[in-house]
């Protein structure tokens, strides 16, 4: 049994209508009028985060992931409740701890509850959250309700937390000292989109948070939606610090298209559609299967490698 | 930072009402006239289970100790989210997918969610689950209610667990084999108090589940409540199986009154409450502080030690 087949087993015991096929960010469950969603994201050292990285970062990340999966879902955050291991680091459990408090803090969201275990000296750090949301509205997103015709958007620039992590591993040595520390800070301090995440959710007709990178989750949109996506590498957003760090050449659009570790909401509407927060259309879904890449006029050859599996497979 | 300081950390963050200070097997949300339940664990190799356990007893492990603190707070299971690690050997991955299936079969908890995450070679496996439960009624019980004059009840006979473990580790070898087959079990195989938690969650004055030892738990409720509790070391009930191996002597009683992972419900309640549920008479709560032990009528000291604490420290 490989990851694939572990994952497929679990979706064949997933069968609960609110488990949504684990297609999706988060599970849905009705509790009367109210649309609770569930999201539960692991970060492990390593894997998910360096074992350079500054603990209050990783509070960051481990709080704004799972936040990330419910602003997909266009849901308001409830409470998060945490496993954590303590790896024999008082100094780190202290800065982890601060950090922790701080983003709690910065997003309103209240710590419910969670487990502390003392792990093995040596062992690696590994964390998990899960996230309590409550839904807006009768409409929470999915990833298969786009249709042919509809465009897609993506809520703001690609490849920012890549350029972030060449720069925490020094592959990459800006001169720029304003870009180096956005882009760092892009990396260490992801933003969910909440905010617009609720205010799309009920019009958009699918939306995920792009946590592995733009061509492997748009290809999880047309795969649970059943139809082919084209994108324009020229229309795909870049912030003025990754082009001054990275360039804004096809090759570098080709790194933010497969880029993990952005948070960006992408989504699919009607259109018709007219949005209430900024966003850029990059493309547009059409009958068929699978992704469809162009350069202006020209046709791209889709990569071998369309995102940002750090050896994870997620659920929901 | 020490691992109390940690968590003493963690209960100032936990401000929100619904995390109960983190002083409660689960936090408890309220949504319209529905009141959620919610618990996290985390499982972690040769911290929580042996290197040697059998997968499939391990998942039933992880679903069986989420499910025991919603037994303890008198909820009925909803749903669970699993963080998986894949530890590199597919065959066991296999079994513990199979083993997952079976549990969640046997106590009819849908999986609504979860993330997978590849550990590098070598890494200890570390397993969380978030279980998601609806409490019955309006009193859902917390530590925190035990009044001076009050019972102390156990659900069921403790030390089963411990002997299990002592047999899996070769410590103890019973000669008799149905004995040495049925402490197996209850190691391996823990059963969640959900009836009964749910039959007494009215009743009781306070109420939690049993999973580091009788003492350390007791003084919980002591502490959450402000009291004194006295136990009667003759009372603990001890299976036939845990006497014939282990034995019936005060030393016997002393290991099943400070032994982990029963998860037996611990409860007490006012001196005229009419149990639902078989359950024995252990003690009883006294104004004041601590605990206070005796056999027959005969005072015992503490022991050094309460409880199992694993190096594990559990929140909620």
């Amino acid at each position: 049994m490989n990851e694939n087949e572990f994952l497929e087993k679990m979706r064949a015991i997933a069968t609960h209508p609110g488990a949504r096929g684990l297609a999706d960010d988060a599970a849905l469950l009705t509790f009367g009028r109210h649309r609770m969603v569930f999201t539960h994201d692991m970060l492990v050292e390593s894997v998910h985060f360096l074992s350079s990285a500054a603990p209050a970062d990783v509070a960051w990340k481990l709080l704004a992931v799972n936040l990330s999966d419910l602003a997909a879902m266009g849901a308001r955050p409830i409470g998060v409740l945490m496993g954590y291991s303590l790896g024999g680091d008082p100094e780190w459990d202290e800065k982890f701890a601060n950090g922790l408090k701080d983003a709690l803090e910065r997003f309103g969201v209240p710590l419910l509850g969670g487990d502390t275990v003392a792990l093995p000296a040596g062992t690696l750090r590994s964390l998990s959250m899960t996230a309590i949301g409550e839904a807006k509205g009768h409409l929470v997103p999915s990833r298969s309700g786009a249709e042919p015709g509809d465009f897609l958007y993506v809520s703001g620039p690609l490849g920012d937390g890549w350029a972030g992590l060449q720069i925490a591993t020094e592959t990459i040595h800006p001169t720029d000292m304003l870009a180096r520390d956005r882009l760092l800070a892009a990396y260490n301090r992801p933003q969910p989109m909440l905010a617009a995440g609720r205010a799309l959710s009920s019009l958009v007709s699918a939306m995920m948070d792009i946590s592995d990178g733009l061509l492997i989750d748009a290809d999880r949109i047309a795969r649970a939606s059943g139809l082919g996506i084209e994108i324009s590498l020229d229309r795909i957003p870049l912030s003025p610090e990754f082009e001054a760090v990275v360039g804004r050449d096809r090759a570098a659009r080709m790194l933010a298209a497969t880029a993990g570790d952005d948070y960006q909401l992408l989504f699919t509407a009607r259109t018709a559609t007219v949005l209430p927060v900024p966003a850029t259309r990059i493309g547009r879904c059409v009958p068929g299967a699978g992704l469809r890449l162009h350069d202006g006029a020209e046709p791209v050859p889709l990569p071998d490698r369309l995102g940002y599996i750090h050896a994870q497979a997620k659920a929901s």
